[in-house]
């Protein structure tokens, strides 16, 4: 068995870790911290987990962390670059599901989260965890910074079309609708059930910390600069993120359902749906999958790409899983195999 | 008081203008038509007008509704074609909220409705009842063709940046958002609450009907050719659509909120929200506002609306209202001036 | 104009009283307080009131207050009893939705609130705002405790059946659901969108803060001791009481429906239902009905009565009005004369 | 492999059936008919399913069902019986999910679903499949009867309490709360989002069909006469039930918490709360297990049980197959050890 750690196991992240651990064969967690709730077991908290996890919070402790193969942050951003570190000297492979490792730049990143820091060695030697980019190199990293929710549905319905060279990458579109669990497990006004619940509504159209990120990634896709507008919206459920991606075309007639089924082809976790389809977000509630479809709008020239993941799954803990399986040479679907969840 | 016909009064159009005009101090609702229907009482059907409306469903009768000094018609497209001519011979005003007396070229109705046009010289008549562009000509119409509900919202929200010609007439993005009440009241699969509740899609990418009405509102307000990309969601809530607009700037260093508080001073129900804000679907639930903020994305080039209106109310029912309101001399705002309901 | 206080205008019992008092043709809110968001307009915290509501929210005053006709007192408990006296002393009515002037008893008072009691005179003057059951003396009163949710709900349910002395007192069941609205706007983790959502559950069993104030209520319908046994849940909506209440019958071959008919004919605001009805909250949304539907179970034995309101009218912010009305010689509708909002 | 046939795989009870199939190593569904949807992949309609089902739906094919081990019944009640008895003198294994099973009394049958029971030897051999109470039948059992949604939360709360004879049995009283799924995925108005979001209702509160089914199976626990007062309602979630139970203790001083505990130890999907503790339907979301808490109310006289399920899995798909591994020798488990999913 595996031994994993989980630092911050109270959040919605966290919680989803120990909900697709408690069903992976080779992983045994054996540490989980919370400097706030040390000393409750896991399934007060999350009486789901009841039968199935009878881990208990502790307080952080870097040696019980150190004792293990593996260790996930399910942190706010700043707390895995001050523990990674010493955790990596002592042989443990890190994921975090914090911001703290996924912008190269750690300008950038200063300037995004306000914060300077502190691992910029660790920062530079750490992958990037989208397995659909960066498979081998997660195969072998000793850190991963797993991407956000929001880019990894962006980056993955705009890769083919970026990587072809068949779009204007100076004005791409990412109109994003995420549940509320994206909003995390605080106690917030906002994230209310009377203030989030028959509601819709945009947020940070001025700047959002995830645009940065996607940036980044698709960059690289396209090899060179990229100009993204990148629209977050709330709206009413509880998992899930819909992407909705417009790009204008720079070349006529290209056979755009055939270039994503080839980009994807034996991907585990991404679907090409069929053309002319649309995914819903509920086909992945609860499963790793990330659904796409891609259509040609009526002007003919504007791409459209619907891209559908659980924020929490392969928006957060799923894919950090992903990443975990391939560190540690299992398959990359184990703990991974349930179908979402519908209705 | 004004005798007021109401034409398939058992959807949720219908329902919500009972609503709204059991408040409407010079309306009388003297006959309500429902062929299914006829012989129940709207109360029974709509419990929360007991007390408020005693009108019961006939069989549509043309002598009874000729009797009237206005019929709305909240009928399924076709029908209200076939019974406005003699209505308007007979002096009676007619506010159809189908879609038949929108599109003004039949030929384009016919290619999205599957319908022959059987009243093409009163189509020609109509008048589009968006009081912000044609409150002059709704005042003295006989028939008004009342904009579907994402029209409204995508129109508002481009209307200032198109007259005033500053922006990409030929790449126009509108991403919309709607509650489940914008499909209406009947049984259907896609309906249901465990079909679209918690969860998200989108739907008729490929093109859906509002697409050639609101391309021919912006071409008149463009005074020029429009290409719009639309892609309309399904979003969990009952009531509400949010619009989010994305158009390229063809001129740098416009003041875009002084060009939308311009533009709107005096409107009575469309709201232009503060620089930097974002308005939510629920603060016009259940009133006849639009709320509009603008915004400029971080590639400065990017101008992104964001639009929102109650679809039952600005979007159907209320609009209407306001469009009978202009047409008999009275106050635009009576039986409208509730505010929205938070939570 | 009738010039209205209210402290503590900022959660939604506060907020409710600002949207159906924008609706009330005799009333001003001259005066909004709110030590937190001094300074800030009310309808920044709450955008549906824009164009409705140009309160700006000051510090506590209590000479502005006292300079007010009536003052609503929309706190937590602990507020009105400290500031009731002095206003009550200057002439101003006091209309409190707080629980300090509901219990009469205030050793009962300090047991379930924690609280000693600091205006037990005012106590005992206070008149319970139910106006069903004390309409004259709520006319002539000084200071209002207003109903709770819950109590309203049950009270309006239990009374036509304790009055007539119909059933075993000693054995009442109140299974009680209401929406999240109920638990108010602060920021609390088992209030979230994430928590509360596509969830049901039951609280406090072992006893909840309305048992008393419900008890104390009945006893006086019934003209003795009664026992009850009340169980609260958090259902996945926003607004909304839904009471399902159980009684045994002492009395064979009553005519149930005519018995609640008859109790509640002339009442404004409680509708009896059809017989084999049953009231959805939805008819009351936004509405201050209370609907009731009476049923004899299977068993021939058991009356069940089903009781709806909306929780934030006539559970509170509108029964307040209601109050005010009629403290004031108003038409008892005079602000509440809207149907409720359905879908 | 045991190959299993489903018969009416289109509802939610069907796609159920196929998503925890999907995860269950020693089944293969090699036969899955629907007449309206014949030929359409399973996975077109449930798009959750991709990558883990192929299976086509074919019009119902008395050899290929007889071919099979096992056929599970997702069908509307009166087809089972119809097709029951010969695939049972074919040697197959029958899990009727409908009611043609349930009631024992062919009349009781009649009298509730208007139908005359076509099979009445296979309903006097049938096993109603509730492992906790006729495990040892079941593992035995051809044809097996499994219980309704209601039926199974109802009946595991009251159990204990009936077995030991220690509740007043004339007056049971069981207030109940499901999610919309438990209407099924027909296109009904009053299953709309629209008419089942953001609502609350009570139904059928002069008879409802579960009524018979309950009693029966509590007249087996108390080994005599039973009276229930059932009151079904309907909540704005998508899955899951709770009852809440009401009854008088016959005795003073009984330990509860140890008597429930004791009653369901090493049962592997009832879970007994700790003392004081309330069950969330979402705790079970998407598991088969069934969480109960027992209360003393205030009076001291009343118990109040709430019991929590997903109607769909322990209420339908998930009970079928635990009696199906029952049937089949093997672990009780298998295919239903994944823990609810939470939030």
């Amino acid at each position: 068995m595996i031994k994993v750690g989980i630092v911050g196991g109270t959040g919605y992240t966290g919680a989803e870790l120990l909900r697709l651990l408690a069903g992976h064969r080779e992983v045994a967690v054996t540490t989980l911290t919370s400097r706030k709730e040390a000393g409750l077991r896991a399934d007060h908290l999350f009486p789901s987990l009841r039968g199935h996890c009878d881990a208990v919070f502790s307080a952080p402790d870097e040696a019980a962390l150190a004792a293990c193969d593996a260790v996930f942050f399910a942190t706010p951003h700043g707390t895995a670059m001050q523990m990674a570190p010493a955790l990596v000297e002592a042989g443990v492979k890190v994921i975090d599901l914090s911001a703290d490792f996924r912008l190269k730049d750690a300008a950038e990143f200063k300037r995004w989260y306000q914060l300077d820091h502190t691992a910029p060695a660790l920062l530079e030697e750490a992958v990037y965890g989208l397995p659909e980019v960066n498979r081998h190199a997660i195969s072998n990293a000793r850190v991963i910074g797993n991407p956000g929710c929001y880019p990894t549905a962006v980056q993955l319905g705009f890769l083919p079309l970026l990587e072809a060279g068949l779009i204007d990458a100076s004005q791409l579109i990412a109109d994003c609708k995420s549940g509320v669990s994206g909003a995390g497990r605080e106690a917030r006004v906002t994230s209310l059930f009377c203030e989030a619940g028959d509601n819709f509504r945009a947020y940070s159209v001025p700047g959002h910390r995830h645009l940065p990120e996607i940036q980044q990634g698709l960059r690289v896709a396209a090899d060179g600069p990229v100009s993204l507008t990148f629209v977050p919206h709330l709206t009413p459920m509880i998992r899930g993120i819909h992407a909705t991606l417009y790009a204008r075309l720079t070349q006529p007639g290209v056979d755009l359902q055939a270039l994503f089924e080839s980009r994807y082809r034996g991907e585990p976790f991404v679907d090409v749906l069929p053309a002319g389809d649309h995914p819903e977000t509920r086909s992945v509630r609860g499963g790793n999958q990330c659904r796409i479809a891609v259509h040609l709008a009526p002007d003919g020239q504007t791409v459209v790409v619907l891209s559908v993941i659980d924020n929490l799954v392969k928006g957060a803990s799923g894919q950090a899983i992903q990443c975990f399986n391939l560190m540690f040479g299992l398959p990359e679907t184990a703990g991974l195999d349930a179908p979402g969840m519908t209705p």
